[in-house]
């Protein structure tokens, strides 16, 4: 385990309840309560959460109401609000309510790629290859996942240089930002750290977020170990809400509560107000009828 | 953060479930699971299982088998099994039965030691001196325990000076080891470092432990960042049993399951068969009445 770089004492939170959390819930909340959990989550002080996905109804019902969503926020200056976006159907459907920053996704699996997605890596990069080309032309922000960075619950094993393959291309295609994510949750510190290392030698550090999910318990001490590594942003969602389908005994993202716990406890800043953001978990944890995965919120919320 | 001492591969698990995870369960168990439990931990591979507590059973209920429990275990040659001992009294109780290892304790914080055992540290230490001595004349191995080292629900802060002073006057009597505990479950990986980089230079890093409770879900990221100071003994229990009744929304000792999966998932190496781990740990929750606290549990039992 290495010495660490030098890095910013300031962590930005990309928040994903709103997309990445509430796609894989099986409770489907009214466009009215999303619209609200957003606006609450930017009321506690959090600068960028994803707020939808233009994905096709067919595929995730949860996010139908995309373009009504999106809509429907009142838009807080400063605070970014990404959706996801699958093509450019979907790009078109989320510029049409002025969408400004967008999320396009793939994976380092090829097996999971193809389950997921219908299309190798390759022909998932092909077909948003024009999403980003006319983001850049309308002044767009793109931002970059790559999935299952850890771990394919179809392969087993994810090789390194995959992921290092894949962020650089999406990087180099004009991501902003490439999110990491350990889409099973099965990675543990010595890993998620060897694997960051690598991509950041062929994507800078400063262009990298960590993605976690806490499936096997392992999203902080992954996240430690990442911001040893010098990563800066991280991915997380108010109540630990969501999951993988795809992954066995599926648990969802870490959770935002704990993160800025653990942060705010280490004296790194996040602008965001923990006991606000206790409030808002508890208060999506009650809308979709099931515990909060959050710790924090758990022991802040008992009597 | 630094960079990280060489350390062996190995870690030491004390696994504290039938001890520190039961007595803070609301559902007794009897004799008989208790002793079932026990065993079924050392078949797993673990070589330190705390075994009960012989404190009066007016204090903890479920601990009021505790002969019966020690005289009832299929004792593995190889693998220890150390018991809470408060007194002389509990002391003569345990060594009746035979046993052969104690555990004693105090805490960092005075508010806490007043409250918890009504008396100042100092009384405490004093309590437990003859029954350090009694136990060096009979060759039976002490481990202590500082609790609180993180944090107080009574004064909060704890100052890290008394965390070393205490520990460093356990090992100093005779403690072969001193495990220290986050009671509360409060802490962050920084202030968990800088804690036990302190101790550690007034105590050997061989003669540490570290303890953790998950209640603000750190416990992991805490255990990694002792470990890159080179501490290489963790206490923890299967299923995240236990909990602090002083502890606001009290969740329990952090899950061995998911430190081994750690530990595994880094190179590091335990003893510990994980899948016989696992079955242990579903185990006891059905005995509980309760779901597991291990995320490793939940992710390999799911349907």
């Amino acid at each position: 385990m290495p010495a660490t770089q030098p890095a910013t004492d300031h962590v930005r939170i990309v928040e994903v309840a709103p997309r990445d959390g509430l796609q894989n819930e099986k409770t489907l909340l009214p466009t009215a309560t999303k619209i609200e959990l957003i606006e609450r989550l930017a009321d506690t002080g959090l600068k960028a959460i994803e707020a939808t996905s233009f994905v096709s109804p067919k595929w995730v019902p949860q996010m139908a109401d995309a373009a009504e969503v999106y809509a429907g926020i009142r838009k807080v200056p400063g605070v970014s609000y990404p959706v996801l976006v699958p093509n450019l159907t979907g790009y078109e459907r989320a510029r049409s309510v002025g969408v400004t920053e967008i999320a396009v996704f793939t994976a380092a699996s090829e097996a999971f790629s193809r389950k997921n997605i219908n299309a190798s890596i390759d022909e998932s990069i092909e077909r948003f290859e024009p999403v980003i080309e006319r983001a850049r032309v309308d002044g767009v922000k793109v931002r970059g996942y790559v999935s299952t960075v850890l771990g394919c619950p179809y392969q087993g094993e994810v090789p390194v240089a995959d992921v290092v393959r894949v962020a650089a291309r999406l990087h180099a295609l004009g991501c902003y930002e490439v999110s990491l994510g350990d889409t099973i949750g099965v990675g543990t510190p010595a890993k998620a750290r060897a694997m960051l290392r690598a991509v950041a030698k062929e994507v800078p550090m400063s262009a990298l977020a960590v993605h976690f999910h806490d499936t096997y318990g392992q999203a902080l001490a992954n996240i430690l170990a990442c911001l040893e590594e010098g990563v800066r942003t991280v991915d997380s969602a108010v109540s630990g809400t969501g999951g993988c389908p795809y992954a066995q005994g599926a648990s969802g993202n870490v959770a935002t509560e704990d993160v800025v716990y653990m942060l705010h406890g280490m004296g790194l800043h996040t602008g965001v107000d923990l006991d606000r953001l206790v409030a808002v978990g508890a208060w999506l944890a009650a809308r979709l009828g099931r515990e909060t995965a959050s710790r924090v919120t758990r022991a802040r919320t008992a009597a």
